[in-house]
């Protein structure tokens, strides 16, 4: 049973493994290997039950867990630190039958399909009282931290605290809102489009652009134009749209970045209880959801460790027009 | 001029470059190269007067610098977001003249002066009113954000504003005291020494262990048993203690991790006002200084990106006791 513990200084949670720990000498020469279909364990037929089928899309338990039901969430104190089972869910959505490694290569109704499994999966967990965050996100190719399989996947987390940076946004999105009466990703999104230099490409209902702060190069945020600050609640219907944007974005990394590794994360607000919001009363009008997709093209070095303040070596102006003239 | 940037959401500071920006194209397939004594910038004469020379070291303006005294500090609205011109100090510790890589291989007398040459730097700086902040830190191997050029060095910067990181440990150890009346990392300490399972090796002034919510495998603390909340204070006539405990374990990196990249930074506490504490009053109660230590092994992912909740794939007492057991 993985555990998960608290960092006394800043409020962090950290995942220990314990059964499938690695042992000190594998990271040493950590193994590299690609996988030919023929090898793909997402290739075969699963002796596993789909916890959801959507099409050609499936999400199954994790055979290598960092959450499970088998024991519940419990802290308990061991002089100043606390532990507990790492209670949850960790789940792999594979998002193609075909051994096809890129989503931007998967047609535009599966990778319709993927976002609506996300909304499908966080709407069950969302009925859990033990769940307080569920994080869809998919990490493509080495250097972003993905085994090198090459099947098309993604992962959902659902995690029974809620994680230090979800915090931190709620935290600075409620701060503007209190004061402002506004929420801040629905200015931003108007200051964006008035200004245009980090706007990538819009559709009806999403806008993908550089972040005036980006902290990676070719850093890209799809935030909805429509105010939700819940994913589920706020694709309902409008899954095409964020494919279209998704696959365009993920094409034009492909063609102008060479096939980069990237990750994407989808930044929806927590929940808890079942449904309501008791810790985050006012989250519903203060945070306003998106998504987080970044290559993965330089390393985090010493200085961004020790300060938190990132360096990050283009400016998003030249990244966005870059993305958006690629022809695909 | 680089500019600095905020980040609205979570007060995150981040460095643009302009002029120095490298082109999109230049991040499709990265230059890589090493670079042996006859074509190292290191093993020249420096054209350069160093800034400050302390025995073998020497410290010298970064010729890429990310901070600079060209343009003083000075934010600036442009509708929702704010910049201001990369004011503060980029400089980089030359830590020997011979063309050696690590600093585990330098004799235990030119580590001492490393540091010895930090905490010099950071009374300077200590000094300047527009700096808030310093931080000393090393790069070692391409992993962990290094150029290959295989020459030990160490960098310093100093910044006009206060980095989150450095206000989100701050902001924990205050709760801590507040509520105990005791120093977190002084009880840490003695919590640590009573169990023994994470400590990997002590002398008279310094504990190394690895930390109980470790967020990476083999991280380690490197903490000084005297409360301090400063490194230039808090070193001052322990330079060689510390040299000692650093050297042993970046040689044990070495031995047992084969030459593995890794990063170290120090959190000193911030600092105003030419020394005083003004926004921090009861800082030198509330903070104790310490050395992270984090060699480069795994790859931070989606779920770390999304959530700042970290996966870490061993335990640390697995870790503190392969690091125990290293012949060197």
């Amino acid at each position: 049973m993985p555990q998960i513990r608290k960092d006394l200084i800043v409020s962090r949670w950290v995942i220990v493994a314990t059964e499938r720990a690695r042992r000190p000498a594998a990271f040493v020469d950590p193994v590299k290997h690609s996988t030919d279909s023929a090898h793909c364990p997402f290739c075969k037929p699963s002796a596993e039950q789909p916890l959801l089928t959507n099409g050609q899309v499936k999400v199954f338990k994790s055979g290598t867990p960092f959450f499970s039901d088998a024991q519940p969430f419990n802290r308990q104190k061991h002089g100043l630190y606390e532990t507990s089972p790492s209670w949850g869910s960790h789940e792999v959505v594979v998002e193609s039958p075909d051994h096809i490694a890129n989503m931007a290569d998967l047609p535009l109704e599966d990778i319709q399909k993927v976002f609506e499994t996300y909304a499908k999966r966080m709407e069950i967990h969302h009925k859990d009282h033990t769940i307080r965050y569920v994080l869809a996100y998919k990490n493509y190719g080495v250097a972003a931290g993905s085994r090198p399989i090459g099947h098309a996947r993604s992962q959902i987390m659902a995690v029974p605290v809620n994680p230090i940076r979800v915090k931190d946004k709620i935290t600075g999105a409620k701060r503007y809102f209190d004061f402002h009466e506004r929420c801040l990703f629905c200015d931003l999104i108007q200051q964006e489009r008035k200004d245009s230099s980090r706007v990538i490409l819009e559709n009806r209902e999403f806008i993908a652009m550089t972040p005036f702060a980006s902290r990676f190069p070719f850093e890209v945020w799809v935030i909805p134009k429509r105010h939700s600050c819940n994913f589920a609640q706020g694709i309902a219907g409008n899954e095409n749209q964020l494919a279209q944007i998704m696959k365009e974005l993920l094409l034009r990394f492909k063609v102008g970045l060479k096939d980069p590794a990237y990750n994407y994360v989808i930044q929806s607000a927590p929940f808890e209880n079942g449904g309501g919001y008791k810790r985050y009363p006012t989250i519903e009008e203060d945070y306003h959801w998106h998504i987080e997709l970044t290559p993965r093209l330089t390393r985090v070095a010493g200085f961004e460790r020790g300060t938190g303040f990132y360096i990050n070596p283009i400016p998003p102006e030249k990244t966005a027009e870059f993305l958006r003239e690629i022809k695909i």
